[in-house]
């Protein structure tokens, strides 16, 4: 069976705001303007690159029926990690992806699930070298239908390799552009280096990897991914409280305990943002998880301002995020048993946002005069926090947890 | 640095019931006896075997200060599942450990606390040779202190290698006996077979491994194995509660929602076992998750039995074992916020039960006059049965979820 025609196909570009910022996750502010800088200036010194994924493999060592690169990871496919790797260095013009004519239309709805950008399309080979040579006519300047412009490196990388970096990626750019090789190869790298020599007669050059560029080949692989990917998202949360609160007061103590469970604890006094970093460009940022104190009369009031605000952006459009609505229980005002019909709402809200894909729950502290006990509370509160952040599982959406 | 004197020591073998089995997880008990009968004959036909396991690394590769084989999956050391899977093979007689002298200590209270069998520790050298021949000299005749017989065959086996299955041993003891050699290496096998034949002049041959075979080697392969494990103890769960009821009535309804979550849901009555399956025999075929229906007038009559059962098993020593206490609201006799505060009395159930490593969540499930929302309710329990089951986080030990 011959590869059919390239047929090369770019499907829209909604760019979501999130996108423009074309940089890795959890970088502050004020890196920003600076990497920006750093940027037009990677753009001035790279040359013309573009990138093909031959992605059309039916993943057979993995053991499930859909292949590999569609497989999923937190409920969004492999491939769609991969090309947000690549999507990210802005100095990519082109991502051209080979898939097979059954998988077209499952991998366009991708590209327009998630918001995919400069990607091209074009039908797999029989074999991965296929596939590369069909991605490669596609950009090539001879093709009359294609919107592509020629490049002068093209990266080959693997569809199930999600966790590239954009250094390793230069140092290959540049390796190219030095050695003349077109192709890379990294963990692998030696059998492509001598195909390269023997039957092409072009000099190659194995680039060193890292250890983080390894292929997702078995099952246990599907399972690595999607734990390193939860353990990246859950680095940082965002507090959203009254930070004009007095310091000994309770959610500035809660906000001291999660300092021993995540690496960076941001405090915003919500959308309006009068005083501490603004919700808008933590949600920039790439802040995925959020603890909402709430200690006025009305139950929920901070928590769905938060979601108001969440529902507008376009975060939740690649990850799940996790939104924890924290209460308080002062027994002296409330008796127990009527805080939690009260805080039932929660299931509601839960339902609705979970469309969105924010995943909310609800945590109640015990707030007792005494001072050891309250330690314990907030300390328990703060463990709950972090295992519902770290395990990010569905299965516990709307529920009311106690510390 | 020339390896220390072997010093073999072997520590005291308490031998809990369970491992008597010397089995499989999941073996049904009527298979319990003609797998007794095929022990039997394995035992007569395989040679006498010994396994030694070099364990003397630093684990640089992971980049983590702790070194490989002693890193926590589920919180028991890696190297316990190894050895736990090579003590499962009863006709494998003894089990040398060559751990550094630092790490001696530690090693000793790992094989007390998990109640590791059949082995014997040995100081490991500065290399991976040079400890395998600490081990084998451990096992020679001629040393006047060791207890341990010498074997015909010796396995050579990575301690960051969990997931061995006697299947691929026995082929190795085989391959062994018709081929001469005395060591085995699968995955990276190809080197070890040049080394044997050219410094040893010994035929070796390579055995097919399996990909499970693989090896622990960077952070990664610590998140696959806990994800491979949590897996392979999440496939079936006990359900304890009154069988004599009604078909018709909550709780077998609740079993056929949860039929669609796990491959094998048990169920029995209780730590009585009228009917049904005996729960003790439940225990012993190594079932870790356990779903608890109460519906008589005392909220928690039926889980404390259960718990109590399990306290007196040896079931928790390997694994977490998960409890979930199933709870019905029927709105019409006792209201919410009251049904909740009798129930908040788990928490102090699973602060007990937790230092015995058994985690225990409460689920009260809404039961509705409405059939549409019954089902409903029990779908959603299913669902969070299945999250508590799957994820076995501590962190919400105690927690009351509701459906």
């Amino acid at each position: 069976m011959e590869p059919g025609p390239p047929g090369c196909s770019r499907p829209a570009e909604p760019g979501p705001r999130l996108r423009r910022l074309c940089g890795a996750d959890q970088e502050a502010s004020v890196a920003l303007l600076s990497r920006a800088r750093a940027e037009a200036e990677l753009q001035r010194c790279v040359p013309a690159v573009a990138a093909v994924l031959p992605a059309g493999g039916s993943g057979e060592r993995m053991g499930v029926p859909t292949p590999k690169q569609f497989c999923p990871i937190l409920d969004r496919p492999l491939i769609s990690y991969t090309l947000q790797a690549l999507e990210r260095v802005c100095w990519i013009k082109d991502i051209v992806v080979a898939v097979t004519r059954e998988n077209m239309e499952t991998m366009k709805g991708i590209i327009q699930r998630y918001q995919h950008q400069r990607i091209s399309l074009v039908e797999a080979g029989v074999t991965r070298h296929r596939s590369i040579f069909s991605g490669l006519k596609a950009l090539a300047q001879d093709q009359p239908d294609s919107q592509l412009s020629k490049p002068e490196v093209v990266i080959i990388h693997d569809a199930v390799r999600p966790f590239v970096e954009e250094d390793v990626l230069l140092k290959v750019v540049t390796a190219a552009k030095e050695h003349g090789c077109s192709d890379y190869d990294l963990e692998f790298g030696t059998e492509c280096l001598h195909l390269a020599l023997k039957y092409c007669h072009i000099k190659a050059k194995l680039v060193e990897g890292s250890p983080d560029l390894w292929k997702v080949t078995y099952k246990r692989d599907l399972y690595a991914a999607e734990s390193i990917i939860k353990e990246r998202i859950s680095q940082q949360i965002c507090m959203v409280m009254d930070t004009k609160e007095d310091e000994e007061l309770v959610g500035h103590r809660l906000e001291e305990m999660l300092k021993n469970e995540f690496s960076h604890v941001k405090v915003t006094s919500g959308a309006l943002g009068h005083t501490g970093r603004d919700l808008q460009q933590i949600i920039l940022e790439q802040c995925y998880n959020f603890v909402c104190v709430n200690v006025g009369a009305y139950e929920f009031e901070e928590t769905q301002k938060l979601l108001d605000v969440l529902k507008e952006s376009d975060l939740s459009i690649l990850y799940p995020v996790v939104v924890i609505s924290v209460h308080f229980l002062d027994c002296k005002s409330v008796p127990f048993g009527q805080k939690m019909e009260n805080l039932m709402q929660i299931r509601e809200f839960a339902k609705e946002v979970k469309k969105r894909n924010i995943l909310l729950c609800g945590l109640l502290i015990y707030y007792p005069q005494d001072e050891q006990k309250l330690q314990d509370s907030l300390r328990q509160g703060a463990t709950i926090i972090a295992t519902l952040i770290k395990e990010r599982n569905s299965g516990l959406v709307g529920q009311l947890l106690v510390a």
